[in-house]
């Protein structure tokens, strides 16, 4: 079995004694850039600005922990600047479910743990599980399959690709743009050519078009918020895409985090993000002035468009 | 009833004596400019590089016709210039099909009529017809109504809302921003917003959301071929909203063209792009180095997805 091929955005921060180096997303391709993250209130606008996300994120979450922990271990502020960073996060950003981290930590504190040795425990396990549903689905990919899929999966997608290649499957990818932050194009598009994969980007209005011609045999993608029935929330796109496919009876996989609390896609709430968001392509403006947008970051995906969840089992 | 609201896009072509003024679209919204055209070369090669599309382009085909026969009339060599006009134009872009154009202006040329006054008369006709397929959809839409369009129809979603406040109906639009070249929010958010009624942008990728937020009651889009048996093909994007629509249950409108040769949609050629295009938003380059693109510029909506045509009548 040759090397499994790791993104940089498979874990994209590096924790140092007492401040973090985040990836800033936002700034790839074009350069590889880390901004130092040094407390809860940083971690939290970094979230809020989407300098990192997904996996990212959890990183974020889990190793300012660690520091704010590090730094109050002994005093009696601890219990309270444990609580107020897990309160920073929760607020962050309404669709993504940061409460399975924040309340767990929360109770490894009450319960007088040490919370590095347990952060850095389940962090490993993260790892692990995450490469494992890499593994499942790879299982599900037959040789000369084409696989579409849509914004960024934090590496997971060239670590598919690896265990294909290393069962002896040759695979080829499309991927979705991902308008207005074009993960797809900026993340997936440039990890995967970097893992030396075969890759095709199209636009998000492209999709039909692409399955009709039968380019796709596939599709995967992530999730931002997994509900207890199955319901997916995920980027602005993905619903669509899983309509489409139904339509052209493509597999639909979805790789999930631990589910939130949620009990149906109807509970989680979509997050509404400015609309000059919309507008705005690195420094260039595309819009006429005054044009309104309406930008849901977000959709649903009920249960029953997804062919096969690939669960994480944590 | 008040003013009809004419978008610039309405006509786009200025037709002065011995040249074209052209409304040079890939510079809207920022620049207002026009570029000069003076002969079939020059045209053809405006149509390939997408300064102006639709019925600019018609404009543009059928104004260098009467240049061309201003320039050469009474001379040897008109049949063989005209003909040599009409060759040019039916190879600059292969899903649209200017021969309906072409045929006509070779059929009045070798009957021996004037071209210049049969070509005015066709341009004062297809305006009428336009400014009543305005009218026609106008009457399709309900009070408080929001409108989705695609891409662009060249000044007829203005003012199909200048038909509908005329009747005293209350009309809203979302406009798709139609990658790669972004007509939807470059051009018709443009035209709509000069023209002072109420347009929401939304990327491609948010259709089936909004949808699903019940925000879209009737969808209008344009047709740049329209076959025999009522297919057509339009901007790559159009095919999913109409899949898209038939799940949602939303009456899905085509504003036709006159109808080409082709039997059914699979007798189109659907134009393939170059793929560089989809990574450059104006001087800025979205794409890592080396990656590729797919970019097919049209898709084919078959004529079951369609509510209702409207054609053009000539």
């Amino acid at each position: 079995m040759s090397k499994l091929k790791f993104s940089p955005l498979f874990w994209p921060v590096k924790f140092k004694k007492d401040y973090l180096l985040v990836l800033d997303e936002t700034k790839l391709p074009k350069k590889t850039a880390y901004i130092k993250v040094k407390n809860y209130q940083q971690a939290a606008s970094a979230i809020k600005a989407m300098k990192t996300r997904a996996v990212g994120q959890v990183l974020l979450v889990l190793y300012t922990f660690i520091i704010t922990y590090r730094r109050y271990k002994g005093k009696k502020t601890l219990d309270y600047k444990i609580k107020q960073a897990a309160e920073a996060f929760n607020l962050a950003r309404p669709t993504l479910s940061f409460s399975y981290l924040t309340d767990m930590v929360l109770a490894w504190q009450a319960a007088g743990f040490s919370l590095e040795e347990k952060i850095l425990g389940f962090l490993e396990l993260l790892k692990e599980k995450r490469i494992s549903q890499a593994q499942q689905v790879s299982r599900l990919i037959d040789s000369k399959d084409t696989i579409l899929t849509h914004c960024n999966l934090s590496g997971l997608i060239p670590l598919v690709g690896s265990f294909c290649h290393n069962q002896g499957k040759r695979v080829s990818f499309f991927v979705t743009e991902t308008r207005p932050y074009l993960q797809g194009v900026r993340l997936t598009a440039w990890e995967l050519s970097k893992g030396g994969f075969e890759t095709t980007v199209i636009c998000d209005n492209m999709v039909a078009q692409v399955m009709k011609e039968g380019k796709i045999k596939k599709i995967v993608v992530g999730a931002d918020n997994l509900a207890k029935n199955g319901d997916i929330a995920n980027k602005v796109g993905t619903y669509q895409i899983a309509l489409l496919a139904k339509q052209f009876k493509i597999p639909f996989y979805v790789v999930c985090p631990p589910s939130s609390k949620a009990k149906g896609g109807e509970d989680i709430k979509i997050e509404i993000r400015p609309d000059k968001e919309l507008f705005k392509i690195g420094t260039q403006t595309i819009a006429p002035s005054g044009i309104k947008g309406y930008y849901p970051a977000f959709d649903i995906t009920p249960n029953n468009l997804i062919s096969k969840h690939i669960y994480m089992g944590v």
